[in-house]
């Protein structure tokens, strides 16, 4: 039985898409039969991953509105190693949550996390401009506030419905419709997922602040004709003068060209974190060049037939 | 007299960095009139520069601990032109507001905007550990909550203490001493400040996505010495597959080196677009090569005389 | 009137090129009034523009089967500096000479310096199948063999026929069609004659052999879509370890991206010699980039109109 | 028995390589038992190999003063694959044989390939003022025009004086005393001699004018850290706008970083043409970054291994 670490409390969207990850098979092991465990915060579930009270965390890493979720990044790039298995892209949207038996028309006061409140300002607007905005201390308590008849109607999920037995009286509710959060699975290292043609891998790199030198270490992929997809600078605390940096390439450390960035990478920082490689859904760019015809060519000119 | 939006209310720390910028005569024009107009939100602040309302905006760019400051970084990339004049780094730390004559054994309920909250976690557990707290829609606003009587204290800053007319039980109250944020002054297209020698250029490219674009664009800065101190990466929503990166590297827009790379960017990439350089406190990073020596040698082989 | 040394005597296929070069009035400040002066070799041809001795020197640089000439770049690269203002590419073609009133079928022995002989081989094989081959120290003096009455037919020049007052049983003598010599007339340093459009600047690097210098400095060159023509390693023997690069590239010192190039190398290399920029015929390559359109951008942005 | 071809008659350079090569122990196969056979040219030494008449070739293909021997370079480049085995460095110096019983005073006529005495002019200068140059073919016939009486003194080489039954009355005559000859011994494909540690490999590309298609070539050495020891371009003439490189590097196609450049030349270029990889005794620059250490930590991430 894995036992998956999760911000909490029940009803999070990170809830919602560790449930996603255990319909879909993607946990390592196999095992379907997961365990999932509410935490205080992100670094609290990765922790728990670290000194063994999880097997596995489920942590958002990116949002399409607010960007990279950096508790998640700095966790990940500095304590002991981890490794990332799998990833799920949800959709950001609200339910409106109340009480059996109440309405739309009855809504006088509405809790909500403020970040919350602010991603569906125009719907709220529009649809209860009546109501008096109670601030709650996430998106989950906004739901326990209405169960609780602290607020006749909360910004919540629809996971969260479910768990404290609410009704919705509005589903997918965003102002902006392209909202989306990445979240990822992240156990202790181990062997990545076998390679599907359509994968990502991460590195975090630490690299001494010489002009040209994140250059340099980026041109190891784009020699290869390796596609990056997500490149970001964070300077580090430990010393000054130097960076840390996160990037994400299409490609599996299966792929030829993508082990031999790696190596290059190696050889080259200060420090590699290799993050894993695994399957993704939502894959941009090409994948890298398959070396096979190349690996071939060489072997037949070690042996003297350079046709 | 020059009309400066800002992420209101009167308290906020985008006002009190507004407030420093102003005292410190960074504000173009050399006004040292200046009024202060209150937003809604950071893009707001901004759309009131774009369609005149305002000369300029005040509005945070980067934090050291949540990172990028997306919502402002999208609207510099997007819409009609602005440019960046000037930046201050404030030290973010908090101030826990009272009513007059109340003090720190007093406190039953703390109102805190829950970013807030969360930063200064230890430092209420550790003082404050029998108060409860009640979530506030802002730093401002929990500062106004306490001048209403709705709360014992606020989490809140220095500002909105002397704003509000309350007295301050602590002071630079942080849990993480190195957290910091990064505002910067935004105005219309215009002469950018002269070059100081200490200097921050930031561009927004727009590179179609094949593999090697982004490593080519870089490779103009790094081939010319040119350090490179932010790089982040964002996916447009326009065209499928193509990508936005913000770059800011040393120096000024009058350093040779530097006019070099912003031509060349021009020529190579899908769009260039200009943030301004300004002069800046922190820089990391050696300044661009001087090419004088490099542009007398060369007006002398024009004349025939190679010493 | 110019003074032009060359590789005489009189009658060479480095004559033909100058005067060809005088007819096409390619020699700086415009003289038609030019006198040729006879040297020994081709590095006495550059000694006597070094030394006073004579304007210019026409000398051979590159040959399309012998390949470049290295005594030429030899002294090109070291000694008191140089400049190249002109080229004029020659076919390599050779003509029978005899004394008058001979013709073919008389011809018993035949002078030939030994590498033009070994050019027509196949030639005098299939045409003077029966002639013994007397070897002669120079094209030019093996017309004066014959005019000497040595030899009865000599491996020479249209030009030495004239001078030496011999008929030819022969022109236009090629086995391999495509033979051709680039010839360049050089002079002390001076004003490059003006950009045509069609041209072509050449340097002389000296790098230190630290592994990817040279892929540095040339890409100098690529970034900015300068086209090299001519790539050329060669040890240094002053030093161990270092080499000497001769680079040849499309384009005039006054189109911009040629210039920031040269300033890169110039700031770049241990030393950079300039040997000239000066009109082709014989351009391949694209021609630079012209940053005009950028020049402006950047004018513009300095002004605070970025459109 | 292994049957090798070389630029003949008899007593030339070439013969002598040829034979400290067979005494080095080099030519493949180990065959101590060689048997020599003198062709009319290089090229013609080089089709004896491809069309089976002989085992190997030893042929030159570069020197010191004149540069690459481009007709080597060009059979090498063109025609059925051929690959080098090993390679043997001579100083050129000449020796001046005379007839048995004559002496340097009794010199009145040096025979003498015109080559050669432009080489040795200063000795001769000096050494001999008052003889009459009389032109030879080549160095060995300048041995058998005085063998045959026709010359009192010829410009020759120490194995030619042996070959004909010479005496000499000055060995190691130099004017320029780093004059050296690189010689290479070539047969059809094979496999390369094992790696030793001191090692070159050469190729021939066949890339695409675009500006910067050798940059990026080039570049796939330099970013692997291999040092590059010589590069050429010749035009092809097979097609319009298309070059040919030889590059030289330090290593071989053992070396893990060598077989990397190889394989992503092979996918870039429009041909690649591999020539060998053998001993140098002559290495200069670095040898290429051994890749055990990084092939080591790559296959522990593959295992979950990341120490």
């Amino acid at each position: 039985m894995a036992r998956i670490a999760y911000l909490g409390p029940e009803g999070t969207f990170t809830e919602a898409a560790l449930l996603k990850m255990c319909a879909g098979g993607v946990v390592p092991g196999g095992s379907s039969d997961t365990q999932p465990q509410p935490t205080d915060s992100t670094p609290a579930a990765l922790a728990a991953v670290r000194n063994g009270a999880a097997d596995f965390a489920c942590v958002p890493i990116e949002n399409s509105i607010e960007g990279t979720v950096l508790p998640t990044l700095d966790s990940l790039a500095t304590g002991s190693p981890l490794q990332v298995y799998a990833e799920l892209t949800l959709d950001v949207c609200f339910s409106i949550v109340v009480r059996d038996g109440h309405d739309r028309d009855s809504v006088r006061t509405v809790a909500a996390f403020p970040i919350a409140a602010a991603q569906i300002r125009r719907w709220l607007a529009t649809h209860l401009p009546e109501a008096v905005l109670v601030p709650a201390n996430s998106n989950a308590a906004a739901a326990q506030e209405v169960a609780a008849g602290r607020a006749d109607a909360g910004v919540s999920t629809a996971l969260a419905a479910q768990r404290y037995g609410l009704s919705t009286v509005a589903d997918g509710v965003v102002d902006e419709p392209n909202a989306r959060t990445r979240f990822v699975l992240v156990g202790r290292p181990g062997t990545p997922p076998a390679r599907t043609g359509a994968d990502r891998t991460s590195v975090v790199l630490r690299i001494d602040n010489t002009p040209g030198a994140l250059v340099s270490a980026m041109t190891e992929f784009g020699i290869r004709d390796i596609d990056l997809t997500r490149i970001e600078s964070r300077p580090t605390r430990l010393e000054l003068g130097t960076y840390v940096f996160f990037l994400d390439c299409v490609g599996h450390i299966d792929d030829s060209a993508v082990a031999e960035a790696l190596k290059a990478l190696h050889r080259r920082c200060a420090d590699v974190r290799y993050l894993g490689s695994w399957p993704t859904e939502s894959a941009t760019g090409a994948i890298p060049p398959q070396l096979d015809e190349a690996d071939r060519w060489l072997a037949r000119l070690r042996e003297g037939d350079p046709t």
